[in-house]
């Protein structure tokens, strides 16, 4: 197995996952002169590109005019496009990927590629399903950051083509990259349980924020309702894209958000003390074995 | 008036808020050897005592039970109680307070303070009801802290009787204390805006977690879920007595929000990508103009 500083990493798309993905291989994994490895990067966003030359994160790069060039060079390459376009990019260029390099996605709803799968599969390099659990109210290149992986979560969905050895590598490098925990599961499984942790936080986070009577109200605040609503500064399009995208398995789980609301709403509504309470005692457990650091295992 | 460094501070109640109140009020006000004034702390709950004792934020302390002594020493109490207990505690201890002493509640919600406030305002004290804006997943003198204020709301509620320099005297106070901004308003308001900031917040949290299919599903989370979901590990019965003694104002902005959701729910069940970008697009402006310091003023 090739040593990771030795590897040519591209990067094709440059906004904050993207950015962070590059900085995050400049800082952990090129960082010494003796580095021979370097990372490549395309996108469409001409300031970004700009910004990532002065700040000596890339050794070259590119508009996407000229992106085949560059994934011939590649052993590396992650795709970091809104959803719809990732599959469509992978299909149309996918003669250009280097033979047997690595390539991954960061796509948040996996339904599309698994739908078109085969379309990428017949390429002659090893494409590995990934999604970088990391995120933000923030967007764009000039708001990634090196450290922004560090003690996440990263969900790989390997395929049956996958060779075992560049698995390995892939894990070695997100590893290598700061993510503490790495979870190996199917893109059902993935779509659905992605659906509840961010998806649907995101919609009632959003929801709480539109009903508010007026934004002053947060004078009134005392960081509950910050905490809550931070993720509604939302992009608007990306999120549009992951909510229709994975409809019916987020409509599934607002669905059940609203039973366990509707619960708590009539405990409180009848005036149930011993009710309400018991409902909270046992969310406050629920909530503690959450957080517990050693259950955070894939069994 | 007097100097905030040689007051007597009386502090009744030695959980997380009354005994951040006592380690701020020693850190900011009482912080240089040439201080004059003193804590005093009352509580039923001995360790708590044992560990303010060690950590020297107390000059005198002692049970509930001769509270009476206590009160006739002090130039400024807090009442730092759970609700219910607050307004009993108030009238059956009013003849003991120290006449012209200022007497403030730290209550989440209001309406029993104000349905019986004229069983407190008949002592010779000064009570100035308020609500100092910070909170968390934990609780216990253990978990208080002198930095818990800083850069954080406070909601007073004066009342006609409340003495113009009382007032003043309250607010240097609490901006010495480390509070950035004092809202002053009334207590129905007030329930009000607490009812949509603080619990509509955990009882929604309370449902999240509640609806989660199991406590494994972190190992899927990037954050979100964990930011949204951490005042869910919360104080039950205390949290019981908010919900239920702020019952309509707070079944009112459920309900609020249960519209809000719906329509949201309803343009992803309808594929609406473009109503679901505009909806998006609003709650982005609105929680970027809520987040702005310089809308956070009191009109």
């Amino acid at each position: 197995m090739k040593k990771l500083s030795e590897l040519t990493y591209g990067i094709v798309g440059l906004g904050l996952m993207g950015g962070s993905i590059a900085k995050s291989i400049r800082q952990n994994i090129l960082c010494t002169s003796e580095s021979k490895g370097k990372i490549l990067a395309s996108t469409r966003n001409a300031a970004a590109l700009e910004l990532a030359k002065k700040e000596h994160v890339l050794d070259d790069f590119d508009t996407l005019d000229t992106v085949d060039e560059l994934l011939r060079q590649c052993d590396f390459v992650f795709v970091c496009f809104y959803p719809h376009m990732t599959v469509d990019f992978l299909a149309a260029h996918k003669n250009s990927f280097k033979k047997d390099s690595i390539v991954t996605d960061i796509n948040g709803v996996k339904a599309e590629i698994f739908d078109r799968i085969t379309e990428i599969e017949s390429g002659n390099f090893d494409f590995i399903p990934g999604h970088p659990m990391a995120g933000g109210e923030k967007e764009g290149y000039s708001a990634s950051n090196a450290a922004f992986f560090k003690n996440h979560n990263y969900i790989i969905m390997p395929l049956k083509s996958n060779k075992a050895d560049d698995i390995e590598q892939f894990k070695r490098l997100i590893t290598e990259m700061g993510f503490t925990q790495i979870v190996e599961t199917d893109g059902r499984v993935h779509d659905h349980k992605i659906a509840f942790t961010s998806q649907l936080c995101h919609v009632i986070a959003s929801a709480l924020v539109n009903s508010a009577e007026d934004a002053k109200v947060t004078q009134f605040g005392g960081g509950s309702f910050e905490d809550l609503t931070r993720i509604a500064m939302i992009n608007a399009p990306l999120w549009t894209e992951l909510f229709l995208s994975n409809k019916a398995e987020l409509l599934g789980h607002i669905e059940n958000f609203e039973r366990s609301l509707d619960v708590l709403k009539n405990l409180i509504k009848s005036d149930d003390a011993e009710g309400t309470k018991n409902y909270l005692e046992e969310v406050r457990v629920k909530r503690i074995e959450m957080a517990r650091k050693d259950m955070k295992v894939e069994k």
